[in-house]
């Protein structure tokens, strides 16, 4: 066993802190490309230490999906953080706390949050409208001018909201066929986003258009009228991404290195230490007779991984097992006490599940989920 | 807002303990009745706290789904603990350290572990072949005899291990299509390990057959020829018992509160504060078209919640976004910054997730996941 596999006693999420390191290096690039300012959204890693690397090169302003990682954050030296979630009124103390010391930005949706935040903010922050652009979760749709301007006359007679401008998500490129459905659903968020631009420029003054999605964010050159690219996944990447198209195999920079802990040879099945509460139970349909596929394998070596192995799949998750289906051949390449490693279908759900990181290098990286 | 409902700001994991109380005292009584010990598996609530509930009342032995489990729990005065997963031979540390101080069982199927642990192990510990029943997760095939055998005489031949005998978990429980379905996968499993039993008798002194799920040790009366049996879910149970017929609705006893953060008239949704990070993203389908429901609505009351309402549920499920799907009169009712209460899909899985609980009596219940 090399130095690195003697740390690993059950499953531990590998971080390649150059391929980490490449993945924000390029994202900082197209932000500079394309004359926006990237504030990359920290809810994939939760990593103080991470959010370094990100400092390290410049970037100051950063998306969080919850009051706590903003506390998390600005507790370890982030100033300008924005809280992309519609706002969750009953953190009104966390709020108020947080203002007090950083450039607090929320999400608003509704008459009801800015009645309620006007009435219980002491300091000033920083509101985004959230604009729908065809994802259907939360947000008004570009189209719908009145709604808006109702919210916009509200949050100009507040005594400490500031309209920063507006905010989109394009999840649904999450469930985009192809990169060409990517590049439409991107093109038609750009025309929805510029127009309501151009509707409320005069209304507010240095309106800021931000929008981020990692599968957007990494294909498309092309961001006209847009001032800020929130992306977040594309820090780690993962096996969603690379069928996506939004990277490839090797820009992936996580892998969980389980332990081979059963071998069934008349399946042909591995069993690992590793399940649903490490990888998350996220799946993508593998094929067209709707196979489900839990994550790729992958051969350990020294210092981080090989290419994708051909001959298996993560095929199933209970609570703390997986079962990897193989080919003879890399079935016979593991015996019980091996370890196996397996890049993750969704890092964000696998990292927020393991706590803390190892990198290749042979550190152990602490998150906000870590118990100190 | 009452007393109980000021303590929650984010997404929280409600317990009634009453109903928990009387979830352990039926399974303690069903133990009583078919003579059987009672081992319950501690993976679904990972609460020392809760373990002592089920303590006062007389139980001794548990099971967990991890070494480091094993550990949290016999830090906290468990003395008799199976590891109910086949054993990672990479935490033979940790194996040695707990052995040293507790009755440590572990589970084996393959002649590697065998070997292993016989040239590394320091102290004796308890071991158990794993018999696949069906699930075909792990395990040998309980007409395997020969292979069993094999196993068994190394065992013999071994200085610290102690054979006591088999265990089974009858996982395709859960795939059930009803509960004669349980019934008849519980009926082929009793013949089968008793079949095991009487051919292995006279090999292993005071053998024993060790089996557990949920759903079968609440459905079923008959539990000939089994010594022990490991349910844990029961506990709290949840809707997907619940859909399975483990239990009454009003027997659930662990609801999600979530802050309502969006509403969106047009399409009749709720979004919640509570996303995959806090629930999992573990589904059931609701119908024959294949709908997700990834959890069901009560009203909160002043200390528990109400019967399921029929007017909506839990549809989508992003990072920390959740979408409830509802009726007008169910859209009317909540409001921004309200709480909705919403009974989990898999209550192992959300338990494991929200590292500490809040009871309906106000109190806060820690876990292993906990930061002290």
């Amino acid at each position: 066993m090399n130095a690195l596999h003697t740390k690993i006693v059950r499953p531990t999420l590998l971080i390649d802190k150059a391929k980490c390191i490449a993945n924000i290096d390029n994202m900082i690039a197209k932000a500079k490309r394309t004359n926006t300012r990237l504030r990359p959204h920290f809810k994939t890693h939760q990593s103080a230490e991470i959010g370094k690397w990100f400092k390290e090169r410049g970037v100051q302003s950063i998306a969080v999906s919850s009051l706590s990682m903003a506390k998390y954050f600005a507790d370890n030296g982030w100033t300008d953080i924005t809280v992309a979630i519609p706002v969750n009124v009953r953190e009104i103390d966390l709020i108020n706390d947080l203002s007090a010391k950083i450039q607090l930005n929320l999400l608003i949706e509704s008459r009801e949050s800015i009645l309620f935040l006007d009435s219980e903010l002491i300091n000033t922050v920083g509101v985004y409208i959230k604009v729908d652009t065809g994802y259907n979760r939360c947000g008004l749709p570009s189209e719908a001018i009145g709604s808006i301007q109702i919210l916009l006359d509200l949050i100009k007679e507040s005594k400490n909201l500031n309209c920063k401008g507006f905010l989109a998500h394009t999840g649904h490129n999450y469930k985009a066929s192809d990169q060409n459905q990517i590049h439409k659903n991107h093109s038609k968020t750009l025309l929805d986003l510029n127009e309501l631009k151009d509707v409320f420029r005069k209304d507010i003054p240095n309106l800021e258009i931000s929008l981020g999605d990692t599968p957007a964010c990494s294909i498309s050159e092309e961001f006209y009228g847009i001032d800020e690219i929130r992306p977040g996944n594309f820090v780690f990447f993962d096996i969603m991404q690379y069928v996506l198209g939004s990277c490839d195999e090797d820009q992936i920079a996580v892998a969980m290195a389980c332990p081979v802990i059963a071998r069934n040879i008349d399946r042909n099945e591995l069993v690992i230490y590793g399940g649903g509460v490490h990888f998350s139970k996220e799946f993508i349909k593998a094929d067209e007779e709707g196979t489900k596929l839990f994550g790729s394998i992958v051969r350990l070596t020294e210092n981080g991984w090989s290419e994708i192995l051909g001959g298996g799949f993560l095929a199933e998750l209970s609570q703390e097992h997986g079962i990897i289906r193989c080919s003879d051949m890399l079935f016979d390449e593991f015996t019980i006490g091996d370890l196996i490693g397996i890049l993750p279908i969704h890092s964000c759900m696998t990292a927020n599940l393991m706590k803390e990181y190892l990198s290749t290098d042979g550190n152990w990286i602490k998150t906000m989920n870590s118990c100190q």
